[in-house]
Parts: C-alpha cells; structure tokens; sequence
C-alpha cells in the first residue's frame, strides 16, 4: 500500500464533568486526509483544503505528529500529506487534533501498524501541543481510539476506552466566534473549593458507571460540570439558554465541548438529537452570529479508511 | 418475627481517591445487633457491649437513626436494641455507621421491609450525624448496600451499587490512638489546586472502570489521593512507612480508611492480604501503639441475618 485515504473525525473533549480527561469522537463530522509514501525522505504537507494553514512542516500539527513518528520509525521512504479540512480550526470539537491523529495513524497503516493506539496517542500528541502550547490528549485518545475515552495519566500516557451505549447522539452548535484556547486556560482559577471538586469526580465516577450499565437517566445526571462551566461559559453569548432550550427539547444534558465556542448536548436518540439542533438553531437564528449544527452517532470505531 | 440478630459491618469510606463518596464494605469485621419487638412503643437501648456508649435515646446513634425510621413508619409496636460492639469507635471504618445502619435495617425486617435500601440509608443517615456532626453516607451506605458504593449525591441521596472484582481482599491496620473526626476535618484545606483535583476525578473514573472490568492493575493505579492523605496522614503515626512496606508485601494500593486513624490496603488474594497484614503488623510492632489488623474479603451482601 502506497497511499491511503482516511476520515480523521471531530471530538468532544472535557464532556461537562470530565475536564481535561473525559472525550468522545463522532461519526459524520471529521476531516478527510491522504497519505503517500514518497522516495524522497521526509514529510511535506502538499495541499490544504478549507483551511488556512501553515504549510511549513515545523509548524503544522499534521507534520509535526508524523514527523514524531518518523523520527522513531525511521523508514526507508518519505510521506506526503494531503488535507481536506472540514472540522474548522478554533470550533472547539478538536480540529487540531483530528489533523495531529490523522497523519500518525494513515502513516502508521502505510508502515504496517508498527504502533498501537497509546504510541500514536503520543505522537499526535506532540503536533497537538504546536496548537495548543501543551500536550494533551483529550482529544486525540478519542479520535484513535473512538467511544468514550478518559486519559488517566499523560506521563506515562494511559488510555481507557470506556464502553458507548447503543442509542446515544450527540449535537454540536459551532457559533462562529473566536474563543482562544489560551484565554479559555486563562480564565479558569489555578484553585478551587474542595467541596466543588468533590461534586466534580463523584460525577465522573457516576459518569463512568452509566456508560458501563447503559443508564441513560444515570448519564444525565452526570453531565453536570461546577468547575469549568460557570468560567467558560461565560465566553460563549447565549450558553445558558442554549443549555435550557436542549434540556427542554429532550436533551440529557449539554455542555461546553473542549474549550468552547462549540457546545455540546448528548441524547438518547437521533430524533431526539435533531429535535436538540432545531432547539439549538432557534436560539442563534435571532442573533447576528453565524453557526453550524451537526447531529452524530457517537463513533466507536476512530479513524477510519475510506481507500 | 418478633426478633433479629444481624452482623452489621464495618466500612471503609474514601478509598483513597473518592474521598467523601467512595467507599466499601468488610467481611469479617462487625457488631452484632439484636432488636426485638416490644410492645410498649418507641426505641430504647437495652444493652451496650464492648464500647462505653450512651443508653439515650436520642444521644446513641443506632436508636437516632432506629426513630428516625420509627417516626416514618409509625408502627403499632416498639423496639428495643441490644448491641454487641466489636468495632471501636474512633477506628474510622465506620463504628457509627454501623450501629446507625444496623438499627434501620433490623427494625426495617421486624417491619416486612417497608423501605429500600435508599430509604434506609437516609434514615441511618440521622443517626450518623449524631456522631460526627453532618450527614453523611459514605460509611453506610456500602454497611447497607454491601460492595463498593458511590455517593452520586446527598440530597436527594443517590447511592450507584459498584460492582467488586472476586479475588479483592482488603487488609486494616487499627493503631489505637484517637484521631477526631472534626480535626481531621479542619486539617484539609478549603480550596484545592485544580490540577490536583483533575488527577483525583481523574482516578475516581479509573478505579470505576476498573471494579467494572477486574482490572487489578488499573485498580491499583487509580488508588492514589493526591487532595486529602497528604495532609491527614501527617495524623497517623508510621502511615508512609506501612504504606511503602505493604506495597512491597504485594498490595495494590493503600490508604486512610475514613478519617482514620486505621490504614487499608486491598490486594488481589487472600494470600497476599495476610502478607501485607504481617508488613504493618512489623511496623507497628516497634512502637508503643497498641494496634489491631483484620483481613477480609469485600463482603457484597452488607447485612447479614443472623437468626
């Protein structure tokens, strides 16, 4: 195999009560990618599609990941990137990471699948920190791994792949603001009340025990956020009423996907979802902001082949 | 029935990382309780073995938690209760707790069991104030439940039954010195660094994955507190010590069982849990502290029927 053509998906890192460690991946959001094997040593990113991104293989995530996995590999031939860009950068539902995963493992199925998921995991991880200025791997755990996935430790990097139940959906609104990484990090308090931490991890244990025994209503109660979502949200116009109008609309609950601005909200079925969506675009259709809605399966699958 | 005599267990709460909402139920450790019928109304305490505890009725935890059900329930009879101590309070694997969930789930048999196990919970829960000054239900509700258990909220109470790997056994080194609930309340501090609170939800949501898919090494990796036995261990004389030695003896992790000042270490047989008991038993045995060690396996049925 000389080249491979893949779909890099879009993810929901943080997932309200799991900052920082908790993510999921989707199913019709990602980008594509191709990857070539070249007789010319190296790595070269040779087009962009539907983003303006940086060419220069230091600088893109998508280069600076395979390049981590090159180095280590060391193989005899080189690899051409292209992407087609359809998650946009800064929405929130892992853009970066997609490119950053994408690369890694399309490279590693050209080499033969050298690499598991945790080691392409930590390569993906070094172009995800040219984006983001640190590594981490709430994204990028769920784009490999697919499902839900909770990033136990970074050093060493551990991975759990926890189980997804059959009937959820999940509905993401992109309002196509700029909310900044680094000022979504900035905002946040360097301590917190210990009683809010306590709510915080009986949540994501609660959590962890729903989507092991498929307890939707468990799951619900669950996706409660009292760390990040009263700083965060407050970057993102219409948050709370968002998060009413989906609760209302049947939603099991909503939140602010990885750094914002996109927000989230899990369901128990796809018409539920798409009920979410309208609800969603009811609310910003009254503002002058422009948005995206999306309705997905959660994918358990991760990455996938397309040729 | 006019009469019950049950085996109330000991607990251990906190479990390293869930502090205040994780905890998990012993096997060979307990009181006994009798409660009988009487048909004079109300509850009284008729005898007190093995521990200097008050006979009123409002002042002794098991008849707090016994009225509180009483006064719901409102039966045609009375009660009286007869309790056999063989938890020492102050232990911190819940003597208060069991004698408050003994009481509610006795009465709750003579009854024709009227309530839940939730029920009761909250009922003991009256009780377990009397004792440490706020309601809490870390300690009782794995007494009640039996197993592991989550604390998902206290008001209302919800209680997630967790499953328990079959080879888990737990190992507690009692040093008989007194460490005050309230003290080891006010040694922690009110806020807490989020990155610190990150790594314990982070745990909290591993060691939950872990008891749901037996995995003993993640077990014992998600056994670290990084927010609370920093500080409270500094009130347990030799906790570092026994803590390095038992987990060369083979343990999978250990800590501070409740408030302390009794330290827990689970391992995954029976074998290694009586090695790990001889390690602490080493430690202490060169100090002036009287001590007790108890192996047991984690008892998933909580309370038992005696007769």
């Amino acid at each position: 195999m000389n080249e491979i053509k893949i779909f890099s998906p879009a993810t929901v890192a943080n997932v309200s009560c799991g900052f920082d460690v908790l993510g999921f991946c989707l199913d019709t959001i990602g980008d594509e990618m191709v990857i070539r094997k070249t007789t010319e040593k190296g790595i070269k990113i040779t087009k962009i599609v539907g983003a303006d991104l940086p060419f220069e293989a230091h600088k893109n995530v998508a280069s600076v990941s395979a390049l981590a996995l090159y180095n280590h590999a060391n193989p005899d031939c080189g690899f051409e990137i292209e992407i087609y860009k359809n998650i946009k950068p800064g929405s929130g539902i892992g853009s970066s990471s997609a490119s950053a995963a994408g690369s890694v493992f399309a490279i590693n199925e050209l080499l033969g699948r050298p690499y598991n998921q945790t080691q392409l995991t930590n390569f993906a991880m070094k172009g995800e920190a040219v984006a983001s200025g640190c590594e981490h791997a709430d994204n990028i755990a769920p784009a490999l791994f697919g499902g839900f996935t909770l990033v136990k430790s970074t050093t060493p990097l551990q991975v759990l792949q926890l189980p997804t139940p059959e009937d959820l959906f999940v509905t993401i609104i992109h309002p196509q603001i700029e909310v900044k990484t680094s000022e979504a990090r900035a905002i946040l308090p360097k301590q917190i009340p210990l009683q809010n931490a306590i709510t915080q991890w009986s949540n994501v244990g609660s959590l962890v025990h729903a989507l092991h025994t498929n307890d939707y209503q468990l799951l619900s109660q669950a996706l409660v956020d009292v760390v990040v979502e009263p700083y965060r949200s407050q970057l993102i116009p219409h948050f709370d009423s968002v998060k009413t109008e989906v609760i209302k609309a049947g939603a099991l609950g909503a939140g602010i996907s990885g750094s914002g601005p996109s927000i989230f909200a899990l369901s128990k079925s796809k018409k539920t979802a798409e009920d979410v969506a309208k609800a969603m675009t009811t609310i910003y259709a009254k503002t002058a902001i422009n948005f995206n809605t999306y309705v997905s399966k959660i994918n358990t699958q991760g990455m996938k082949i397309l040729s």
